[in-house]
């Protein structure tokens, strides 16, 4: 393996994080912006992914015995503003509708028809979802009560960036009621855990989990708890959040019950949120210089067969042979593809490096006449080459789709750990960015009442990322975040 | 079987149809109205419902070669209104964005941040995803293209009835663009008759086929086809459309390609959507005056198990055979389920029933010592009634549900061909709804040129439905219409 004479992705990641993380997106074909201000397409693979991470997490939240519903778009201004921390948190950046049809004015189209009372496109949906439970808990006997929506929700944001941040994004949100408080939070730690086995089961994420500071939390939350993932920059992601909302919606909104021992009381509620900020997450944590590395289990494609021929027109037995296999792959359960694109053969490989396939197999015709297959991981790259007998990669498949998670996660585990440091004081943290160090710096609480912090925050542009349940609430991260 | 006391739902069907609507969605918990004007909340044994049809005709899609994708909520004016008919199809119920921030007035919230372009939240999005496939189209080679979004869609409406007609609905778009004409209308053709066969072989709704006279066409169609469903009121319901758009969107949009002589061109492109309106279909198609009776293929819940005892907290035995069946029966990919709640059993009975559960397993002391089962059907009721062992109906399970399924689809078929005259005037239309019949009257299309035939249209509220494809384009369905 001599030196490499160029990469798929420029510029590099050592180049331009930033640019890099774009020409990712755009190289593997998942996204564009697109003409709605902060607003993206997803495009087919991209989205295909979403679609698998769904899959997944809503056979772990219905384990969880929640149950999906979908509740209006619009959310009146009288709901949002009913939770007095909840609308400071988020009236700075909600869409308004104001109008209800168009007419057609001097200078084109114009809103007409005004609302006497406008609406908010959802931003979040605890008020809206939060006068339902109103209604529908009276007793004891109605709670727990656990619901979830897949759907969009917007922010307008001023600055926005590809499935990190953008106006309109896609996600889950889950809200749960319970008679008192020990289950409302114990359960928002389940939520939490779920987010953690999801994150790492299956997207070979490793994360942090924590409880956020008090200024991080949620607009109306007790208690705010996270997933912190760590970029290949040192950056922190936020991905994934669980709110321990305590009786405080349930009070503004009305949520009543009455209890066990005949006493009316209010509900404890929390909600709980993962989004489509999860895949930016995914490629910064795991892509290279060649472009994205899909998580194996959640892939769009897991396997790409790439039929090894001059012209596609007269590689008529190889791709049959090579439809087999992937037909016995199928079977199994795997999703695996054959590319017969009239295409030039490399091509096809940068192709499916680019777009992060994590297995691809090339059949020549020397593979044909063996009826073998030649393999070689996204993960590793040219090293994992192999030529085995197509029976034997049959055999194996599941079982290096999980190598290739296991690898995933553990360079990512290596990479977090080298780039977690300890620090004892705010000087500590100053001189762990002042020397260029990436990464996050792990100090006692106590720092967060040393009056020279927040200047040293502000010069490095850092944040509290969480308390880390590992170190029972006596330490925070810190770090640069998404 | 005498004649029955009462019926669960009040009024009854025949009583009142529009009132019996509303109750059965009520007594099925399936959906409630929201506090936003003309906006409904799913709740969860109605989404359910939903997920159950979306997974099967995402399947159905897949298939047939389209792609999932996800385009933005809101759509720039200057784009809605690039199609004439288009935008005067639709300018009369937008929800128009014209605000990105609220702020506190003396009144309260008001909006602020206005935005120099407004936003329409997508009544559909032929303009936004046209737009795409102008950038990502280029030559042949890049056709056919074929995308879909599972997605919410908002048209502002005056009077609305849940699942029917509301504001915000839940829905797939697919947008698909050719090369040439006639590929484009074939394809719109295919994907009308993937409708017809989801209905069909999973709703149990039999449908007509057909085209819609030019009056009814969708906004800047060349051409709309249509599956209409008969209630049983005689109402006809619109139940998916699908489009042939011709050039008209790519040209007004740009969507251009070169072709294979070299040549540019504008392709040729098709819409198609189904709704949540769908459900709305088969409440009024086979629920009766118990209630919602569920489509077995796709219900919630296909089997209910109900242990039979005096006090759920003492029926361990039975319970624990329950579960063991319904465990049985969900190994063969059936949704079984144990009610288990304590509550009396005729309530639970009739709550099962009110649900339209398909099929009710009912397991008292009896049957439990002599390992049988006794299952109601809920299409037929009581007389359904058999005692079998459990073994037996473990391995019947599964035909059974088709069982209902097939008896559903052909008292459907009788109804809707008993309520389907044939006329061959305007006379006959006049006199059919005047002798107070219900049902559709299928013409000759040569009365759509009678000057007497818009008089009679209104003074009965009629519509012209289709012309079905059985009649060759000759005759034309006409009905009260959802």
């Amino acid at each position: 393996m001599g030196k490499k004479a160029k990469t798929a992705i420029t510029p590099t990641r050592g180049d331009d994080f930033a640019q890099w993380y774009q020409q990712v997106i755009k190289a593997a074909d998942m996204a564009e912006n697109s003409p709605v201000r902060g607003c993206m397409i997803i495009k087919p693979y991209g989205f295909s992914l979403w679609e698998n991470m769904q899959r997944v997490f809503d056979d772990i939240i219905k384990e969880h015995g929640v149950q999906n519903a979908y509740f209006p778009l619009l959310i009146p201004l009288s709901f949002i503003s009913r939770e007095a921390d909840h609308v400071d948190g988020f009236a700075k950046e909600c869409a308004v509708v104001t109008h209800h049809r168009l007419e057609f004015g001097e200078k084109g189209l114009v809103p007409a028809g005004k609302l006497e009372d406008p609406y908010v496109i959802r931003p979040t949906s605890e008020t809206i979802i939060g006068d339902a439970m109103a209604r529908w808990i009276q007793s004891y006997r109605d709670l727990p009560l656990k619901l979830n929506q897949w759907c969009n929700v917007m922010r307008w944001e001023m600055r926005t960036r590809m499935f990190l941040r953008t106006s309109e994004f896609l996600w889950q949100e889950g809200h749960n009621a319970f008679e008192d408080a020990k289950s409302a939070r114990e359960d928002s730690l389940k939520m939490l855990e779920s987010y953690r086995i999801f994150a790492q089961d299956y997207l070979a994420l490793p994360v942090f989990t924590g409880e956020k500071t008090k200024d991080e939390r949620f607009p109306g939350a007790d208690a705010t708890y996270t997933i912190e993932a760590i970029m290949q920059d040192g950056k922190a992601l936020q991905a994934g959040t669980s709110h321990y909302l305590g009786q405080n919606f349930a009070k503004s909104i009305g949520i009543k019950f009455q209890n066990r021992n005949g006493d009316e009381e209010f509900a404890y509620t929390t909600s709980w949120g993962i989004s489509t900020r999860l895949i930016g997450g995914m490629i910064m944590a795991h892509g290279d210089d060649d472009g994205m590395i899909m998580p194996s289990r959640v892939a769009p494609q897991q396997i790409i067969i790439i039929p090894v021929v001059k012209n596609i027109g007269e590689g008529g037995k190889i791709i049959e042979f090579a439809k087999k296999v992937a037909d016995k792959l199928k079977k199994q359960g795997l999703r695996a593809h054959v590319d017969i694109r009239d295409m030039r053969t490399p091509d096809k490989i940068w192709n499916s490096i680019k777009k992060g396939v994590p297995l691809r197999v090339e059949i020549g015709n020397k593979e044909f006449e063996n009826s073998d297959v030649t393999f070689i991981r996204r993960d590793i790259g040219r090293d994992s080459k192999e030529t085995i007998s197509s029976d034997a990669f049959i055999t194996r498949a599941h079982s290096i789709i999980d190598e290739i998670h296991n690898f995933m996660l553990d360079r990512a585990k290596s990479f977090r750990d080298d780039k977690t440091s300890e620090g004892s004081s705010v000087d500590d943290i100053d001189e762990f960015f002042k020397s260029g160090n990436i990464g996050l710096i792990r100090v006692p609480t106590t720092i967060l009442n040393d009056e020279n912090l927040e200047k040293v925050m502000k010069e490095y542009s850092l944040s509290t990322r969480c308390m880390p349940f590992e170190d029972e609430g006596q330490k925070v991260l810190i770090g640069k975040a998404y």
